[in-house]
């Protein structure tokens, strides 16, 4: 079988699986991501590591989960002993490169210790992290942060060529709007999401992240390379630039999904989350209204602009060279079970869109095809190294190549349950339960029929996805699941057991090893001659 | 309080917890240890983080569990992103030395991806663990190896000065006896084991680590140190010199733990280990009888150079100023449940001699006293944090600093588990048991009462240590010990959560670092100004 030539792995941020035309929602039409589902295949069961950006997004570059990685929240560093796909891909000759946001931290404390720079070709490779640097931009900018980082920015010098000015373009015109008297009104405060950019759509961040993609193509040639392109939207600050910022009404909205049943006696750890400031901001009348639009019509920029990036590949003929996956680093609560952002382990949360087009021939049979099997985002790297030829690495590598599936193949014995889990130390939450940073953890189990979060020193959260797809009702500390709450308890035992830590040695070598060694002359147990 | 200036890091290598007088042997005289048990804390419940020399140091060098660190078997690189000792104590203006064996391996393949080459000063660091190199000899040195590590030794240079001739004198006196026609018998042979060595006492391998250790102790003079005198023996090849290899005599052996009922229809791993090379030789009639004799020898002779270091300590007023430490890296199974070597988790393999002497006044109490608190071998390094003063790091170290047990006080909360684990895939058992490298798994949790041992993918063993203290009968697949096992599990589950995974970023920083960074000047969930 001829091997992948290219990889293009398009990741939104914070997108809901239900969001998307082709994944059922009812009115946000995405022809173009819909075409991609109608040439590869659709994933409707897949799921994050953790719904949070950073560690969810380390488990895509390195194939491991969160606390195997350890980059465990968004700001801890990625250890500097962690390979990602740079890595693994480059001694293939594959440039891999970087357009948006990883949201990674470099280890600069391992740094230190081991005397390297960070401007060394080394030091700049780990810190971002594995691949090679070409757009790196993490979308927040304040401009006290803009400062502290040295001030510069390669989108704000874009900006200010295209006639924006000022020290901090992008907080002034792509994250604000105008007010009546002139005044810009941020993006950072939600009641201004439903108000237009001040930004042109077409200098908008989506725009200049698929345009700076495009140049990355052309001008890797017919060098193989992996392209991440990782656009910001419809992250947070909820701000679209017209016309995107009003297409969406009301009538077009998904139901809210939150019961009263889930504030009575909740589970600690939920209660604490529900008591944040952005979940009480979500759960008051008129917060949805404010901010769907604008997340509504942030997705379908994207849309719109992977469109003529796909219309480009297509003309190019790069598309039958180029493997294409499109996906999320988590969901968005959007006010459903009273809640805003991510964190926990609910559908809308922990479960993300994921295609995946294989221009093979293999892959005709699928094309247009969906799947229930159970995939997690630790999947994607040793679908990578497959489909490109690369090494296999699976002593380090936790997840599963996706290739059999996309080929109509049944893979044998393929997982029966998806593992997510959160490090929430550095949440409000973790300070309302009173618990050390270490102790701040939870784990998610789902099978098919039941969903299982283990909350360290607190009860736990268990939903019968068959009976209550909704999630409204929490058999947790219900006596009469307790044999279900050990069943489960038991596959997340198995699921920590199956961490991949003998990280630097390759099974193979374990095979070769032996225990003797009596080649070279140390003999165990051996009587005599 | 006074912080203790040095550190005497001593270590026995397959020493039994229960073959030393302290503990209650009662014709293995060792009036040294015992002294230093008189002047400490004897701890009686004391385990290893996985009965195997290389992850069992790691651990005692890291601070933390097998999986955690990720050196899980003896030739197993220490990945590049992990601390030890002396990257701990180093900063504290401590001297950090190593005297004898470690097992550690390199990671080169993580030196090489970051440019890291193994002559510099970085290098030599990292390769030892973390350590500062002094005489660093992991006592196994066939021609052929020695040959292929480019030829040089230490202890063979200093034996060439004192006579011994040859490319390998190790071998040909250290760890040979000569038979009646001249020849060689080597020790690599059991058989062998009841011979005298043919390397004089005061030139065998203790007695030249003993006085490598007094000339690093001398050497640092008023500097800070910590000696982690590591002694190659009892460990095989058993081979003791005269007059230590016939001092003990059948009727000084501590009966054969085994029994029939061990045989029948066996957990299958066990069995699968019942079945190497190594347990059938020390199944076999007399093969106790030969090798006992030396392994008795070779740990009285340990416990007389130990007598002599004392003295020179005590008569030198160090003795005041240095924290004392006597341990072992796992035990050995002689014969005992049809096994020999280690590995599996019954007492006689898994538990350790463990003696501290803190010399400081507040230690005075517990002089001489012993404890049943349950300890592992990963409480080592927070130990030597605290009593001489460097900075905790607790977002790493997964133990507990037995300080206050040494201060007589009673520690909030002590573990009421230990836990060990074993990485069996360069086993034959592995292979007799047809599993993949990265399924060989084995994890222990030890209470008061029970004994758990979890197999992946194969029936866990269960034992009750209060009714059955010599392990013979399994409950592991009773029905009735269903719920014990469940419990079991939990608390299982409950020591694999708690491994430290966010390493790259300290406890404090979490604390601090809050969620929505308001003073950055990126806000989450805020409605309005």
């Amino acid at each position: 079988m001829t091997h992948v030539k290219n990889i293009l792995f398009i990741m939104a941020d914070q997108l809901r699986w239900d969001y998307l035309g082709c994944y059922g929602h009812p009115h946000l039409d995405t022809p173009n991501i819909d075409r991609l589902a109608a040439k590869g295949v659709r994933f409707d069961r897949a799921y994050v590591q953790s719904p949070v950006c950073g560690p969810s997004r380390a488990s895509c570059y390195t194939g491991r989960t969160v606390f195997s990685h350890g980059a465990t929240w968004n700001r801890v560093p990625l250890p500097i002993g962690e390979l990602t796909l740079g890595d693994y891909l480059r001694p293939q000759g594959v440039r891999t490169a970087v357009v948006g946001k990883t949201h990674m931290m470099p280890d600069t404390e391992g740094m230190a210790r081991l005397g390297l720079s960070r401007d060394t070709e080394i030091g700049i490779k780990i810190s971002q992290p594995g691949f090679d640097p070409y757009e790196r931009d993490d979308g927040l900018h304040p401009t006290q942060l803009l400062r502290n980082k040295g001030g510069t920015l390669s989108y704000n010098d874009w900006l200010r060529e295209q006639g924006y000015e000022g020290e901090n373009p992008w907080n002034d015109y792509a994250n604000a709007a105008q007010g009546p008297g002139g005044e810009l009104l941020s993006g950072w405060h939600l009641k201004n999401s439903n108000l237009p950019a001040r930004v042109k759509e077409e200098h908008s961040e989506t725009a200049y992240m698929t345009m700076r993609a495009k140049e990355f193509i052309e001008e890797a040639g017919d060098t193989p390379w992996l392209c991440h392109l990782s656009f910001i939207k419809p992250h947070w600050p909820y701000m679209a630039p017209a016309p995107y910022h009003n297409m969406y009404g009301s009538e077009t909205f998904l139901p809210v999904m939150r019961s009263d049943e889930e504030r009575t006696d909740p589970n600690p750890v939920y209660g604490a989350f529900m008591g944040m400031e952005v979940s009480e901001t979500f759960s008051m009348a008129g917060a949805r209204e404010t901010v769907l639009p604008a997340y509504m019509g942030l997705i379908k920029q994207i849309d719109d602009h992977l469109g003529r990036l796909f219309d480009w590949l297509e003309e190019s003929g790069k598309d039958k060279e180029t493997m294409i996956v499109f996906t999320s680093d988590h969901g968005d609560y959007m006010g459903d079970h009273w809640m805003g952002e991510k964190e926990l382990f609910h559908e809308c949360s922990v479960r993300v869109p994921l295609i995946v087009v294989d221009p093979r021939v293999q892959a005709d049979a699928t094309r247009g095809t969906s799947t229930e099997a159970l995939v997690e985002a630790i999947d994607l790297v040793p679908t990578f190294l497959e489909v490109t030829g690369a090494p296999s690495a699976e002593h380090r590598l936790e997840g599963r190549s996706l290739m059999a599936l996309l080929h109509g193949e049944t893979p044998k014995g393929w997982r029966d349950a998806v593992f997510s889990e959160i490090d929430y130390g550095f949440y409000a939450a973790r300070e309302t339960l009173d618990v050390a940073p270490s102790d701040a953890r939870g784990y998610m189990i789902r099978t098919d029929k039941w969903k299982y979060v283990h909350f360290k020193g607190f009860p736990p959260q268990l939903f019968d996805l068959q009976n209550d797809a909704e999630e409204f009702h929490d058999f947790g500390r219900d006596p009469d699941y307790d044999l279900v709450r050990r069943d489960m308890e038991s596959k997340l035992l198995d699921r920590l057991i199956n961490r991949k830590n003998r990280v630097t040695m390759t099974d193979e070598v374990v095979r070769g090893a032996g225990l003797s060694g009596k080649s070279s002359g140390v003999l165990i147990g051996v009587w005599g001659e």
